[in-house]
Parts: C-alpha cells; structure tokens; sequence
C-alpha cells in the first residue's frame, strides 16, 4: 500500500477559482431562450428569479471565476474533502485497477450540494436579498440550502416533493434545525399546488412541480429570490472545485485517471468532477475516458432527446436545450431521489451531443448489491445516487480483472446515506425492484414538449 | 484567521501506539473482584469472555502499546481525525475564548466507537475466535463492531436495547448493512431474557440487562467471545488515539488547551481525549483543567457513590470499584442513549477519586440548545451525547466573554447527529423536558448493590 488511503489537501491549498468550461468547448452550448417569445434569453428575463452575479455567471465565458474570500471560509468547514484510494474495495474484486473515489459526504449537509448552496446564498445577501425559496426531493439541495441560509442570516424556504416530504421526515428535522420552513409541494401556498391538491389531495408531488411552486414564490416577492441546486451553468460552475481538488490530489500521488465515471441526475455533481478533467483531455494532457451513469428508471442522456424543454412541470422557466424525457415526465419513486428528474444540464447535455463524454444508466438493483460491497469493504455508506457511480466504477475494475488491466478509475463518492437507510433496509429485505421504462412512456410524455422553430 | 479551520494529520504521523495511564497514575487503580469470591480477578477469570491478548491489555502495566498494523490499516480509513478551531461559533458566541473540537464522527459508523471495535475484532480473529457478541443502547457501538467484523470476516450478533430497537430501525438497518445480526433485548435466546419477557412483553430494556444477555450467549460458546464498547480499562485504552492526536494537532498550532472538556456516559470518550492530556498535565508539562460532563439524568460521577458494583444488570460481570448509581438502576428515556449507563469507566472513576479531574452535570435541554447554535455556525449536526461537551464548552466561552479571558478550550465532538434527528424533532417542537433524578430514587438503587468487605 504505497498510495495512502487518503489523499488530503491542506486548506492553503484549496482552489480559490472555479472552472468554467464555457470558453473552452469547440462550440458554443445553445442559450436558453424566453419562454414565451422563444428567442434567446438576456440577463433580464433572469433577474426576477436571481441575483445580477450569478445571472452573469450563468452567462460567463470566463475561464476562470475568483471565489469570494467569504465563501472559501464556509468552505474550509469541510474542503478540501477528501481523496480515497479504495485499497479495500479492490481486494474485495480481485482487481488490478486503481480506483479513487472523490468523497463529498464530509460536508454538513452530507453531500457536494453546500458547494454551491454557500456561494448562492452569499450573492443573494450581497444583493440586498433576504428571502430565497427553493425545491427539494430527497432533501440534500433544501437541506444545503438551509445550512448556507443559516451562515449568512437569510431566510430559507423549501417546498419539499410530498412524498419526500411524508417519507423521509429526518431530512425535513435538519431543514428546520439549520433554520429552513419546509412545505410539503404540492403545497397550499401556491395557485398551481392548490389546482394540484384540488384534483388529488393526496398528490405525492414531483420535483418539477416543486420548482414550479418555489419560482412562482419567489417571483412575486421583489425581497425574494429563487435558487436551483444543479441543471444551470451557475451550479456546475460551482461544483467544480470537486474535480480542481482532485486534480491536484491525483498529482500528490502521480496518477492520471483512464476512466472516470460520475452519477448525473441534473448533472452538477457530473460536472463538478468531470469538467476540469475535460478541460486537460481537451488539452490533450490527459486521455479519460469520461462517463456519465444515470438510474435506468429516469435515463434523460440515453433514452431521451435533445431538444428545448422546460425546466419546470408548470412551463413557467425559460426554455433549456438539453436531453429530456419531457417536462411533464414524472420519474418512478426510485431510492435516488437526487437522480429523479426528467432533464439534464444544458452543459452536460453539449458535451455529450458533442461526443466528448459517454453515458450509460444502470438499474437499481444492481447499485444497490454494490453499495453493500463497499460499505463492507470501505466502510462508509453512500447516499443512494452515488450507488450508480460506485456500479459503473465496479463494471470497470471487474472488466480489468478480466483483461489484467490496471486501469485508474476515478469516481465520485458525492454524498453518504446516513438519512437513506430505509432503501437499504429494502434492498436487504429482498424488496428493492427494478422498474421498467417502456419507450411508449417516453414517447407519451414528450409530446408535451414544445416544438421550437 | 491565522489559525486554519481544521488541523489535519497525514497519515504518515498517524499515532502507532496506544496509552495506558495506569503506570503514570499516583496510586493504582483498585482490582477488579471475582463476582462470587470477591477475590481480585485473574486472567483466567476473563478467559471465556474475551480473548488473551485483551486481557493482557486489560490488566496491562506498560506505558505503550503498539497498535497492530492491521488496525493502522483500517483506522486508515477515517483516521487520522480532524481537529477543528470553532471560528464560527466562537463569533456568534462573542468570546474571547479559543475554542478546538476532536471531530470524531469522520468514522464510518459515525463515532469514535470503531477506534476500539476495529482491535478487539482483530484480536479476537487472530486468537481463533469466529463469533462475536455485544449489546447496543443507541446503535453507535453495534454499528461499530458490524462494521469492524466486516472488516475481518467475524460473526457479529448484537443486542440491541428493546427501545432504541423500536425507536431507532434506522440504526438496526446500519448494522445489517454491515452483515450483523440484532435481536431486541430483552430476547427469548437468553434464560434471562424469556424470563423478563415473561414478566413484561414489551419490556423497554435497558443496557445493563442487554449486557447481561451477551454475555451469557458468549459463555455459552466456546467459539465465541464478548465484547464492549466502554468501560473497561483496554477500551479507554484504544480510545487514546484520540487525545495522542489532539496533543499533536495542538502542536501544530502552538496551542495548550486551559481546559478540557469531553461529555461521560461509560467513560471510553472522556477517557480518550483526557487521559494522555493527563499524563503531560501529571508530568507539569500543561496546567489543563480536565472536566468531564455527564446527563443530568445518568450523574453517576456527581451523584453515585464510588464502590465496588456489577457492570450489568444481572450480576454476572466481575465487581469494579466504580462511581454508580447501582445496578440495577434503569436511567430516565434521555435523547443520549449512549451516556444512559448506571456506572462510570473504573479508570475514570479512579483518577476523579484522586482529585485529578473535575465533573458536572447538565441537562438535556440546555444541551439541545446549544447544540443548535453549534449546528447554525459550525455546520455540523452533533450526536446527542457531545451536545453535553458543546455545553460545557459553550459555558466556559460565555465565562471568558464576562472575563475577558482568552482561554484555550478544547473539547471532544465524539459522533454526528445523522441517526439521532428525531431527538431534534422533539427539541424543535418545544416537547423536550428535563427529568429530575431525586436523591431517593438514587439511594433506593444503591440498595441493590453488594457490600464488599
């Protein structure tokens, strides 16, 4: 064991820049565009819902973006995060590869979310704003949220998917322990929830209905605004000091990854890692081959298209080209949560149309079989979502134990599941089913996507 | 901020050796005594219960013990811990007071039990031993032994406390997670058990009796063997890691705690933390003032009475001359499982007895409190047991604020709160009381307890 278990950084250290790969791509990702007139959005058309900073993130072509000193000080609560080589795991397999796992479960709210929680509710306070409402699902971004709220003396109001909200009241506890107000959505508060509720009061929500909710909030309160825990350029923005650290912990150790592989639901988490590993293979001082897993309960990247969509259930955000199974898509209660949306960042969605980044969706089951190997092996337990990534990182050490390769694989280890037990808790009482998508669901469900000329 | 938030250790300077107290102490602690001769215990006494070598640590005179290489190894996976400066409560706080926490909850199963679960495991595998028994109040030591006999490939069976069974299925799905077996205790596998089931079918158990059953499945079997989390001298023992790690990453910053503060529920976190802090303060090298912090409904140290009691409820264990409110004392429903026990590690009875540290008492609501402060500016969630730390460190801050002292403060944040948010539900709901424990119920409880001559 000459690479150490853990590859740490110091805090001086840390990346004080984000990477935005914008400006490097060998073509320019397609804008949004106003919802209702269908012509590309300008800052604007944005400034109801968000502060003028990260409208002008969101826009940027800048490389580089600083991260303001107050935001590096909420960091280093728990960045740089750790680096693991899975010395154990590897045993287990039998395989000759080297596979490090990238761990974001260090942060308060056990995931990579506070990455981008912090800096937007800093912009927020910077800008005067004293209220932001958002949308939660299995309650890593609402409970993200809250914790920042909580750093910067903001109010925090979170409209959490329903049957979330009935099922997993413990992330609703940490919401309101850091200081959060959480709705169940649909909620009563909103005319959309109340239509909602009227036609079944017992509807179990989805995370589409839940941003519809927080957006029409925050958008008729001039003290509120609106924020989004991944999907937008902004929040990948942000999340990429996940793969700038571990750059510069693969560098300790003199490694370079041939594989990373990284779960994608909205996408941030994906982009975090994978894009300043992008940015160097574009460069040709690295040859990775990246890959993004999806449940293959909600396979926007695989099975669905590429085309103009709502970000919302409502229709009422602007219009994102990017993969989709349609807006009013309503993904199968599978355990991750995080990974049950019908979209896929407009970023990730280029880079994967553009062909520099592979896909592939793997069912639950299987995850989850993997998941007990590494909580067996490694020790920790992981958050649900980060079970696919753990599936595909497996997939390929098995390949090399076949073929003798001894590939470098590097994953994303993006959140621990110390508030999922109850999907594990099924999965070893033999109940965990892997659920079906018939083509003729998708088909039906993207017929509610608007036919952009 | 000239001090960083965290004080990493590399791995590299991770401790290789544990610390015994006992050569360093001014007189020797009192022997354990054979249950029915009273005679002191000799080795054999503990043979069907645990293997050679811990006995041999159990009874050990020599200052330092190596740490085996195989738990280096696993201890690699969460070790070494971090050290936090507490900058962001110390500035809600407005305190002068410099304020370092031991963060122990980096561990897989979210605590510093694994730190002694992880060598008993391996000790008892080398010596043979296939099976392992033990009980479990609020599921952190049973998470720990499933996940250390994952680690080497042990049988784990663990009784859990019919209480945290019912209240607490998340904790029980950890340990399965883990390939550990749990049974509610009282159960119908032990005569014991049948027979207090017998008397009540919804008996709520307790610690003391669910050692009482573990302890007894262990002598049954010749294959298997017992183990527990606290307590005894080779557990406080283990937990040194932690304060040799504290003295190093102090060192880092150029710092030497005024005071120590770290919560007592058997004593192995109190003992970790305190006791190599206390060799430097016997040998005059620092002037700590070393406090421990017990639950105002468990006061075994401020309130029981030092003599010679069983560890378990049942009788079967050897007498140790500890602080205890008796036996067969059953401790008010408090949210710190962990800390409901009716003695006090005979170690850290002995060194109070000597007037070498302090103690103290507070309740539960006071701690939920400040907990919540902790959790708004630090980030991080604390078990309910630490809240007991976080108290009394905050007590001493708020001390030095009225003084305008710049007391160095260091305290132990031995688990996270993941597992334990139905405790803040309650807190948040105002529905939290503090239970009084009159003197009479205390002296009543004594009443059980044997008189030795």
């Amino acid at each position: 064991m000459n690479t150490p278990t853990k590859i740490l950084l110091d805090e001086r250290d840390m990346p004080t820049r984000w990477y935005n790969i914008v400006p490097d791509l060998p073509a320019p990702p397609p804008p949004p565009l106003h919802p209702a007139t269908h012509q590309p959005a300008v800052a604007d058309d944005f400034a109801a819902l968000f502060p003028r900073a990260l409208i002008e993130q969101e826009m940027s072509t800048a490389r580089f973006i600083d991260i303001p000193g107050a935001v590096l000080d909420v960091y280093r609560l728990w960045r740089p995060s750790p680096l693991f080589r899975a010395h154990r795991l590897e045993k287990l397999l039998d395989t000759p590869a080297r596979i490090y796992y990238k761990y974001e479960g260090v942060s308060p709210a056990g995931s990579h979310k506070p990455n981008t929680a912090v800096p937007q509710v800093w912009y927020n306070a910077q800008e005067g704003v004293r209220r932001l409402t958002t949308e939660t699902g299995a309650g890593q971004w609402g409970s993200s949220l809250a914790f920042a709220c909580a750093q910067f003396g903001l109010e925090c109001e979170i409209w959490q998917v329903a049957a979330s909200y009935r099922a997993k009241p413990y992330r609703r506890t940490m919401m309101e322990l850091w200081g959060g107000k959480v709705y169940s959505s649909p909620s009563d508060r909103t005319a959309f929830g109340c239509e909602l509720l009227a036609g079944n009061p017992d509807h179990p929500g989805s995370l589409g209905i839940a941003i519809s909710e927080a957006v029409m909030e925050a958008a008729a309160d001039p003290q509120a605004r609106y924020t989004l825990g991944s999907v937008l350029n902004h929040v990948l923005l942000h999340q990429t000091i996940i793969g700038e650290e571990a750059l510069l912990q693969l560098a300790k150790v003199g490694e370079t990854p041939d594989v990373l592989v990284a779960c994608t639901g909205g996408g941030s988490n994906f982009g975090g890692l994978a894009f300043p590993f992008l940015r160097e293979k574009l460069a040709g001082r690295i040859h990775t081959v990246i890959r993004a897993v999806e449940p293959a309960a909600c396979p926007s990247l695989t099975k669905g298209e590429y085309r103009y969509d709502f970000g919302d259930t409502a229709g009422v955000t602007p219009l994102m080209k990017m993969h989709t199974l349609g807006h009013r898509f309503i993904p199968e209660p599978i355990h991750a949560g995080g990974l049950r949306y019908h979209g896929m960042a407009p970023l990730v969605s280029h880079v994967y149309a553009l062909g520099l980044v592979e896909a592939l969706a793997i069912g639950q089951s299987e995850c989850f079989a993997r998941a007990v190997q590494f909580a067996r092996s490694e020790g920790i337990v992981p958050a649900p979502e980060p079970t696919h990534a753990i599936a595909a990182a497996v997939r390929e050490a098995l390949a090399c134990r076949e073929s003798g390769e001894s590939k470098v694989i590097l994953t994303a280890l993006c959140g621990h599941g110390h508030l999922d037990l109850a999907a594990y808790e099924k999965y070893l009482r033999g109940e965990m089913v892997d659920l079906d998508l018939p083509a003729a669901t998708i088909a039906e469900a993207m017929r509610a996507v608007p036919v952009i000329e």
